[in-house]
């Protein structure tokens, strides 16, 4: 047990405590450490090599889903499940993202259960042309740094976890 | 090569660029959307079970941050930097902690480059407070998930993309 260096604040503070809680061993923590950098490092990354093309990360990640949709739009509140935001950040979002041509929202005639968010042509031009780079980018700072051996273990390791958290998301 | 499934938007949706772009094959795939799943979803789910604490996941990030800087402060510059934040997200962030008490801003006399954010009394008390409930908290979620085999093996795939992205952050 570690009880000094961390970044992650999960080994002890308070020895007093120390019975009790079930701190991170020096391995624990350092894997912890080294996921959390990795997850948010490569969300920076991936998100720089987007800049060129004018669009965020989340930008990005909301034209892939439009245009896997039906009719290439989906419910606002269904999008905003899909990508794990709350309303009101998609909402900016969306705003944004209509400013610059490439979704739309409409009411749904019938539906009463609301507004659409729309991909545009201009959309799904745009999704395919980044589609190529950004496939690159994922490739060079990650994909490409594992062993096919790697790449298997992990996915056994980390789908059981998506799955358990999927579900607590209530999204199973 | 999968060119039909994905939520990742990095199958080919161009047959015709097949040639050149080198995308992702269906296992390769389904570990990226693994990975970006499990990131995601639990970066949610912790800060959600930080909330009874009236704390985002953010916030406890820098609580940890400044308790492990001498003096308990650190320049702002240096906290984003730290903390993967731009200085403008930062600086909305340490006022909205500032209200609550947890952090102060100040100048530091005799050097020039600029404002620090010191955790107060309130803010140490705090994370001690909240670090047992955190950690076990990222146990449940994620650490007691994995065998000790899959840590070590996990740990050694991600240190060193850690390491590259680290480095193009310019923090290396």
């Amino acid at each position: 047990m570690d009880m000094h260096s961390t970044d992650t604040g999960i080994s002890s503070p308070q020895p007093r405590e120390e019975e009790e809680t079930p701190w991170l061993s020096a391995k624990e923590q350092q894997f912890w450490r080294a996921h959390l950098e990795v997850a948010r490092l490569l969300d920076y990354q991936l998100g720089r090599e987007l800049q060129p093309h004018n669009l965020a990360s989340n930008d990005y990640e909301i034209l892939v889903v439009l245009s896997e949709s039906p009719e290439r739009r989906m419910r606002m509140t269904d999008l905003a499940t899909a990508t794990l935001q709350s309303k009101s950040r998609l909402s900016h979002q969306i705003t944004r993202m209509e400013n610059a041509g490439l979704v739309l929202r409409q009411d749904c005639p019938g539906d009463r259960r609301g507004l659409y968010a729309h991909l545009t042509e201009l959309g799904w031009e745009t999704m395919q042309k980044v589609a190529p780079d950004h496939v690159r980018s994922v490739r060079h700072h990650f994909i490409d740094r594992l062993t096919p051996e790697q790449i298997d273990a992990m996915y056994a390791a980390l789908a059981p976890i998506a799955d358990h958290l999927r579900a607590l998301r209530g999204r199973a």
